[in-house]
């Protein structure tokens, strides 16, 4: 197959065929490869005799008989497809079930169930800003956060990772900018500008937990609203698994909303955007990747219920995710490997550099262990890692075999 | 449910509450309310007493056993989610098999499967964009090409509906500018700018085709690349549903992207770009809704794939959605009503107003028919209609019932 087959030969460079509308695809390929960039797909069978770490099935829940069979009976019994628009004939009672039971469990008023994480991430923040809003975005989001933001046409303000005090300061020099606007107008009431901070709850790349509480006292200081993806934080964070804005607090407040997805802790396919019913409502009249999409296929979504309902009656599988990361973050380190203190779920481990990043990986592989390995260019700060998830179905014998994979396999340098 | 609750009472307006960071969500809401435009949620049960001319089911293969089966048989082996990005845990070897019989049946090299059709979109545009691209984009193209447009950062040149003369002129104009500022340099190769022209190959709106032939020829004659989105033509046009780039005779053609849904005809979710090989692998290197998005769950792959081999099997049933559409025109035009003559499966039926659209529709639904309602801000030229898909599964007597009501429900004016 085209997709995975070796390549042959060099291809020609642009100048040599300027009738060929891509020959600047091979321009780029080449640099790729000289740069040891080139990603390749690598399908799975149905049964690995890998040891899983690289996936994002926290729970474990994907391969569940009670999440798989309600998987297959949602779609014996809805159709394959949900045929249309959520505003048309793509919304069934089984949407609804799911939004009202996400909701309750999150601690929202209302929920909106989107065809992926990506698409309520589009949604949530260029529906909530506009051409004449503020958004102050974490440097280190979610490249469907970024797209968010640039979709909007706002302003965007990215800030330093992490940093409340940088996010007060973005917020706070915009609305001095409208009280000045106000001043120079003829006693208009000063109209507050439309602002929102924008952050993921665990970044995805180290693992690491947002300063929620402060970002949303930054927010609620100047009228802004804040947006959180969950992505990482639902089924591991909070409360049996609430996420970590439930954890802060601040669930069901009326200045917060959260996305996320379905395809992780829930081990099905899709996204949510959880919040005020307004904002809800609001979405479902503005949001085009909730106007212009499919509606989420009726297998995901009884899979995403099923393994919600699971969730709430095992309560416990989200603090074991938590200690199976510890765990693993305790040994590498104690093996004089360089990792990053876990908050939730992903442990990151860093990697002297993309090359030696990527043979890692392959060796990991070649011991039978499958890790993620995250290098340039997708991750901003241009440092290689692996990436490590702590699946909370792992046994101690899986953690202990993948941590001597992990030491055995690693880089001298 | 807060979703679908009629509204109570006015909201106060911005002014009232400065430190409310939604209070223009509700200003919104006000003005959708006065002008009747508020979207609401009609959530289906699993056994609809109506008749559907309101779905993208086409070929009514979303209900079809041997789809559903799949589906279901998918989710038990593979999984309920595909678990991670197709990059690292999301590709399992039935998305690799979909993949080349979809590439196989459509007549390209290589084919790349979405979580969406949406996603494809955004994929497509601006992996083959880029901020010093130009764009060409039919006025009429679906929300997801334009938003794929808007995310390249390219400049973009929205072109009058279906005018391949306009695309010529918009490329041309483009290669002058090129010209003239390699003839101020000093000697070097004119590298060419590199460019795009976007259509959908059947409207969504109102299911008229794109004269792909002539739209070739215009970015042939400019040495741009052109990018299909097949969302409304796979399934439909072409020799056995093969899409209307096959039937144009385009297919595999070496400067001819398609993007289509599997949420269509092929009645599941998800979505595809098919193209030359080394377009497909630059995707899977630089797109971000690839790179960045969880796999299609398996559950989708199985039903699409399902679908596909249905209709290898049964190529009549493409033939038989193009007759249904148009003995629907043919009917309710000779009834007095103004219709367009349909290309494919979309029948649109003009309506005097937005009001009078929605209470055709409604009571079209009182009499036990489901239609959609296309009307402003969703339509970019502002017309009211009643949007019917023939579903080629829809019997003489199911046409004759529908005819029967919209014709008796269609307002006087």
């Amino acid at each position: 197959m085209p997709l995975t087959r070796p390549r042959k030969a060099r291809q020609p460079m642009p100048q040599d065929r300027p009738d060929d509308a891509f020959a600047w695809i091979d321009a780029q390929r080449e640099r790729r490869d000289r740069a040891g960039l080139v990603r390749r797909l690598s399908p799975r069978p149905a049964d690995s005799p890998l040891l899983d770490l690289a996936s994002n099935d926290y729970l474990g829940l994907a391969r569940h008989p009670e999440v798989t069979a309600a998987a297959a009976a949602a779609a014996q019994r809805w159709g394959a497809g949900s045929t249309g628009s959520r505003l048309v004939t793509g919304s069934t009672e089984l949407h609804t079930t799911l939004e009202r039971e996400l909701a309750d469990f999150c601690g929202f008023e209302a929920a909106l169930v989107f065809s992926s994480g990506y698409a309520a991430n589009l949604a949530a923040v260029s529906a909530l800003s506009g051409r004449d809003a503020l958004i102050v975005s974490d440097a280190g989001n979610h490249a469907s956060l970024i797209d968010g933001c640039r979709l909007s046409r706002a302003e965007v303000a990215v800030v330093p990772h992490a940093d409340p005090d940088a996010v007060r300061k973005a917020l706070g020099a915009a609305e001095e900018d409208t009280r000045e606007e106000a001043a120079e107008g003829a006693g208009a009431v000063p109209a507050r500008r439309r602002a929102l901070a924008v952050s993921d709850s665990v970044f995805s790349v180290d693992g690491d937990a947002a300063p929620l509480a402060a970002l949303a006292a930054a927010c609620r200081a100047h009228g802004a609203a804040l947006v959180v993806d969950e992505a990482h934080g639902l089924g591991v964070l909070g409360e049996g698994g609430r996420g970590a804005v439930h954890g802060a607090g601040l669930a069901g407040a009326p200045d917060v909303v959260v996305t996320a997805t379905l395809s992780k802790s829930l081990g099905s396919q899709g996204g949510v955007v959880l919040g005020p019913a307004r904002v809800i409502e609001h979405l479902l009249n503005t949001a085009r990747t909730f106007i212009f999409d499919t509606g989420l296929n009726p297998a995901a979504v009884g899979a995403a219920l099923a393994s919600l309902r699971l969730l709430r009656r095992e309560p416990e599988r989200a603090a074991r995710v938590r200690t199976v990361a510890m765990g693993l973050y305790g040994r590498l380190t104690a093996a004089g490997l360089t990792a990053v203190r876990p908050d939730a779920s992903v442990v990151s481990v860093r990697a002297p550099s993309p090359e030696q990043a990527v043979r890692w990986a392959a060796d990991c592989r070649a011991a039978g262990l499958l890790v993620g390995c995250f290098r340039p260019p997708s991750v901003p700060d241009g440092i290689s890692r692996l990436r490590l998830t702590a699946r909370g179905d792992l046994t101690e014998e899986q953690v202990g075999r993948a941590v001597d994979v992990i030491v055995k396999t690693a880089p001298t340098a």
